[in-house]
């Protein structure tokens, strides 16, 4: 284990988030100066501020003689980072004393970097927020929508052996990789490029629009939101949580379709960008991204019609929903959780699906649903002509035995967090009741796919995660960095193997 | 395809229950004598033998020159002959009126000889039942239990290829298939003493205990439940249908041992008979399974103990429902679902567990999670150490890739069918009302799982499925079957590729 780049680069870490969290701070001196947020807030930044630098700079003084690093390090250094960036993230809202609580103040932060957006936040408590801490909040997804280490990735220097891809494919969604260019510096920094001229492309389109609510704050709150798929709301609305109900149709069929724009791999845009357009219509995820977002907006249509007012309205929250859980954003234009059964059962299909590989989507991912289904029918086939010879094809090239074993064991490890992090949220309880089954499990679901509402009244659109026992945030904060990070950086981290014989 | 051998098997396994339907007919004729049933009940057996018998003998008339066949035939032969049966054997119900609706009567028998145990019966209906039509419910879980084409192949001679093998393996539960003897047929036969044996010490057990409720009829319908691990109850307690709950402790304690004996891979007792204790040690699944039997009574005892009057109380009830569960039996001495969420979910956890490989229990097995557990580690050592060559061992022997492979295809192809089965369960209604998230869910999953009782008071111990509309009952009688053979077969027979090229 080569320690001295973990140190190293963590460090760096710090120091990038002590200076994205200028931003905020120029937020805060905006609205302290138009006199509607709190000059303390300013202070709530610049002391995790001044201490990232120091603890920054303490981990980069010893530098690395040997930069190059194994897959270990890379999922070690992607973990370990993650936690820490948390762990001083969320240092703003204590010192603010608007989240005092720890465990309230790391779930909300864990869940804004993992692009979660489950809170713990109730409307009451949104309206007593300062701007800067509402930017900080929704930033957060941006951050972590792409990856803070990408981001690293995208401006240091790289080691000449090129094992730097070892943290993209740590901290990238997928089960593979494509690497757009050969270098991993270039591939990250085109990747960089796309996400911000599409994120400043959605803040164009609300902010141009014709919605009077939609001020030039709300519209870069949200579409950092969309961006990052990450989910949190900054509006009140008379006590209605189900934010986007409240803006105008325009309003939500653009976050509609931004939501799936960035559920869709980012190198489907390079392609376009350079014209390959045969190679996007090749990729296989892409299509069946659309054609289960179509199954899904019809199915939900058809179960939600006779609730509705008129077909638009019907064709509205379905396609929403369908786009919002899809792209494990979480945003709401109406409340899930009154729908019928089936419905229900729909969206949880859609939390578990998630986006594409290499989006900002959380869930499964499309392409490791493809090989999943892939697998198990090349399987039959195998039973019925033993002989046979089968390989699995997917966008027209063979998939590796590796990839598949890793999608199946992907798959399985799953499942037993999922199951086993539903059974320990049920011990806990919610303002001292008891947690119903439908809120363990969909609390648990909607934290490893970072979806962010769950499918019961208390923590659904209008709900939030605020009655919760402590252990029980602490242990969905995790959750949520564990399904961020695709489970095994996390695993690998506390696994006591990975420690044993440096 | 060998069509031929497809059309004498399942001919032979008609003429089969035909003359298994002999034994209820017994049991008519004395309660007939004794003045406690109506003479008709015998016209309710004997038209469907005479039915079979016909059908069976037609398809017996063209003998197959070739008696050899492939994994395919295995496949479609049992798939077949499960559905067949079912059709055949819910005629008793209908006739004799017991059960007038078709889909009712169809999902009884299926629920019967999958050994599930889910019943549309009420406590009323089963009152007014004569007690060969309970007895022939009962048989049809001891029937099903060891499986039907097992019991053929223990009987009629075998083709000198030894493809009956095919047979075997895909009726049997578990990944692989431990041949006791050489030949099939001598393992089949070992396999059928030992339930008998099995069967018959639980019989006398019960009978010969201090439990005056306990009469030898009742002795035999719960011994043939437990064996099968079904779990169809036969008693009206003044409508409480928890029915353990009335007897004593002794025959709680009883009932729950043997649903654990049952639950146990036979090849233990044959390796314990012939004084191979160092094999019966080294078998793996045996030990997980003891260790997840403490585990589960240690969490449920914790979980219950303030809502029960004593350490025994929370001892027997945690006891008898994680035997019952893990067995997929469904017989309950408390009803579950008014437990506290946390029960509930290890509940659930263990339907989903259940038996050993190679025993009647359903659920997908110890020895595939077992799989399902290393090959996940392992290709986590693997992620750590890309160079190191690590082999899964179970039983101290390396588990082929081939076999890994399989089981992790079983489990994806098991989660697929049980969350679309879960879904169309949420499209129908329960008594013209809809059907809630856990109700639905619950219900896809004990009957995939073979277990019986579901989640919540509408289909848990007390409850029934009476109320489900038509096409519920019939997917979910379709479920229980792919869920009893494992899926595969069930798939491939409805597979079009299977019926292309003969």
């Amino acid at each position: 284990m080569n320690h001295a780049i973990i140190r190293n680069l963590i460090g760096k870490i710090l120091i990038l988030v002590a200076i994205l969290m200028i931003l905020p701070v120029i937020v805060s001196i905006i609205y302290t100066i138009k006199g509607e947020d709190n000059i303390n807030d300013i202070i709530s930044f610049l002391v995790p501020m001044v201490s990232m630098l120091l603890v920054g700079g303490l981990l980069n003084i010893k530098k690395a003689k040997d930069t190059s690093m194994k897959a270990k390090e890379g999922f070690v250094i992607v973990a370990l980072s993650w936690i820490v960036m948390s762990l001083f993230g969320c240092l703003p809202f204590i010192i603010s004393g608007k989240i005092p609580n720890f465990f309230d103040a790391f779930f909300e932060i864990a869940s804004g970097f993992t692009t979660t957006g489950s809170s713990i936040l109730d409307d009451v408590s949104i309206e007593t927020m300062g701007h800067s801490i509402l930017f900080w909040r929704s930033f957060s997804h941006w951050i972590g929508g792409m990856g803070i280490l990408v981001f690293i990735l995208a401006i240091i220097p790289e080691s000449k052996d090129g094992s730097a891809v070892h943290i993209l494919r740590a901290e990238s969604p997928g089960p593979t990789v494509d690497k757009i260019a050969t270098k991993t510096r270039v591939t990250t920094r085109i990747l960089y490029i796309i996400y911000i001229v599409l994120t400043v492309t959605e803040i164009l389109f609300l902010f141009l629009g014709p919605d009077k609510k939609m001020d030039f704050f709300n519209s870069v709150i949200y579409s950092l939101g969309t961006a990052g798929t990450g989910g949190f709301g900054i509006d009140n609305f008379d006590g209605v949580a189900v934010v986007f109900g409240q803006y105008t149709h325009y309003t939500q069929y653009v976050v509609a379709v931004f939501m799936l724009i960035f559920s869709i791999n980012f190198t489907i845009y390079y392609l376009i960008l350079i014209g390959k357009f045969k190679d996007v219509i090749k990729n296989e995820e892409f299509r069946w991204f659309f054609v289960i977002v179509i199954i899904a907006v019809g199915l939900l249509i058809l179960n939600i019609y006779k609730i509705c007012n008129t077909f638009e309205e019907a064709f509205r929250y379905s396609l929403f929903t369908t786009a919002t859980i899809i792209s494990t954003t979480g945003y709401a234009n109406v409340d899930h959780t009154l729908w019928p059964t089936t419905a229900k059962l729909i969206v949880c299909a859609l939390m578990v699906i998630g986006g594409c590989a290499g989006s900002t989507a959380g869930g499964i991912k499309v392409t490791r649903l493809v090989i999943l289904v892939k697998s198990s029918l090349k399987k039959i086939g195998k039973m019925l002509n033993p002989n046979k010879v089968e390989i699995l094809m997917v966008d027209g090239k063979p998939v590796d035995d590796s990839t598949t074993e890793a999608v199946q064991s992907y798959f399985i490890i799953y499942v037993l967090i999922f199951i086993i992090c539903g059974l320990v949220v049920s011990t806990g309880t919610n303002h001292g009741e008891e947690i119903d089954m439908v809120t363990a499990i969909s609390a648990s679901l909607t934290c490893i796919n970072n979806v962010g509402p769950g499918l019961t009244q208390i923590i659904g659109p209008v709900g939030s995660f605020s009655g919760f026992t402590w252990y029980v945030k602490l242990l969905l904060s995790l959750e949520m960095i564990a399904g961020r990070l695709e489970l095994f950086p996390v695993i690998i981290l506390f696994n006591p193997k990975t420690w044993l014989r440096s």
